[in-house]
């Protein structure tokens, strides 16, 4: 099922992409909202299926903004240098296990709200990621089997990250990756049935038309059911919380001087096979 | 105001602790819950103010556990290295600009929980922590007085840290900081306008009866209002953030040979001068 959230900021009603890929299907009569909880429960993602299937669902105004298609974002792990051609463009060594940061549920917005510029930046930075999104708490998981069971469901992300605030500024990497709406989720949560092999997806981003990220996750080093096993060993995962696996090469980062970093005017196209497109327009803070 | 939540959890009742020092006060009358929404409403706030005052208030049963002071925590931005003499222990420079590093949220626990050793630990360490708690959104501040105006309360910290997965296991530093009740929070939140100079509260930290740290916020190389400011550049706070200010000398990673990481059946004292006092029992997770 595709799960996601249309209206306006902080008004979201829940709905399901129907399987003709363009209607919407309003859930609000037989869920609260898309989130962890919802994740987490079979009985209720089976009345959404079943009540899908009878045809029991009003049918949305087209239109809508969309809008991140979980609410109550838990926590939000990213996965640093965790594609090959990645790696390789910024001259980082593979590492030989996961690096883990963060960004804070609070950055996370709508698949197609614009992305702000932050002040003083001139370092700011695209990288499109497969997103995974926990449905079943993780804690302490034996094997890679295991893990992907805790998958809940897949989605598009743009990891947004201000590459002076993130190495030139002193310390971690969560200086750069924090700032507001540097975090765009969506347009649909995709449930993990219908994702059968994580490592199969094609990846693109492009900027204002041109191809910057053409990747597959494929190409990742540590693969999504090695991430979930292995990030359980240092936290608790619970249902709603998200886990951004790396980008692959084609960052501005990555490129030669002068690198390509967004500017005002700018717009990121972004579109993982099988779980739908983004486009967030750059503006200033 | 003492602001504290009391109860088993998952089901804390928002309580105020008595100007005697030992009386709670029953608050789920007139607040639904000790949160960010409440630190950001100053007519709330008010309205607790005057039934205090009005002996309104019915007294709380004694002896009942006490929550984290805080319900739906933000984010928690922490500081690195912000104390001169534990800078100077672990070998560190001090920094030119303040070090951010992120906890999750949901590892904040109450201030007398269990804290538990992650599998695999054998550098579990402790650290003392001013906490700061945002009462109004900050963006882009200019000056330190009117960061000092966004603090809503302070409270007493321990930012546990397991060392070899912080600084051995690649990358960044949230892999030692984000294991499961690594943020005891509490007793009580402390409105800000009780806490009238934040950079001159002593602090102490024992383990199983033996003093560790013994610091003050005085030594601080970043104080407070500067925090803030130089955070809110980076990112966005919002009523109910926490940011934990650093930890003074005396930790474990900073004694010579053989280190006195934490064990199971340790417990762990703290205590911020008008913030109260914490008590944890270290278990294996």
């Amino acid at each position: 099922m595709k799960l996601l959230r249309v209206g306006t900021p902080g008004a979201e009603r829940p709905a399901l992409l129907d399987e003709d890929g363009t209607t919407l299907r309003d859930l609000s009569g037989i869920v609260t909202d898309i989130d962890g909880a919802l994740l987490a429960d079979d009985a209720a993602l089976e009345r959404v299926r079943a009540a899908a299937a009878a045809g029991e669902l009003p049918v949305l105004e087209a239109g809508q903004r969309v809008g991140a298609p979980l609410a109550r974002v838990g926590k939000v792990v990213c996965i640093g240098l965790n594609y090959h051609d990645h790696a390789r463009e910024t001259n980082a060594q593979a590492p030989s296990e996961p690096i883990i940061f963060f960004k804070a549920a609070d950055t996370v917005v709508g698949p197609d709200d614009t992305v702000l510029i932050p002040r003083g930046s001139v370092k700011t930075d695209w990288e499109i990621e497969l997103a995974v999104v926990i449905g079943r708490t993780a804690r302490y998981l034996d094997s890679q089997e295991e893990a992907l069971a805790h998958v809940g469901a897949y989605a598009v992300s743009n990891d947004v990250s201000e590459r002076a605030f993130q190495l030139e500024r002193g310390g971690q990497w969560d200086k750069g990756k924090n700032c507001e709406t540097f975090n765009p989720l969506g347009p649909w949560l995709v449930t993990s049935d219908e994702v059968p092999d994580p490592q199969a997806l094609a990846m693109r981003l492009s900027v204002n038309g041109e191809t910057k990220q053409d990747g597959t996750t494929a190409d990742m080093i540590f693969p999504v059911a090695e991430i979930v096993r292995y990030v359980s060993q240092f936290m608790t995962l619970y249902p709603g919380d998200v886990i951004n696996t790396g980008t692959p090469a084609g960052v501005a980062m990555g490129r030669p001087e002068p690198k390509p970093y967004l500017r005002a005017g700018d717009v990121m196209e972004l579109e993982i096979e099988g779980l739908g497109t983004q486009r967030q327009q750059l503006k200033d803070a």
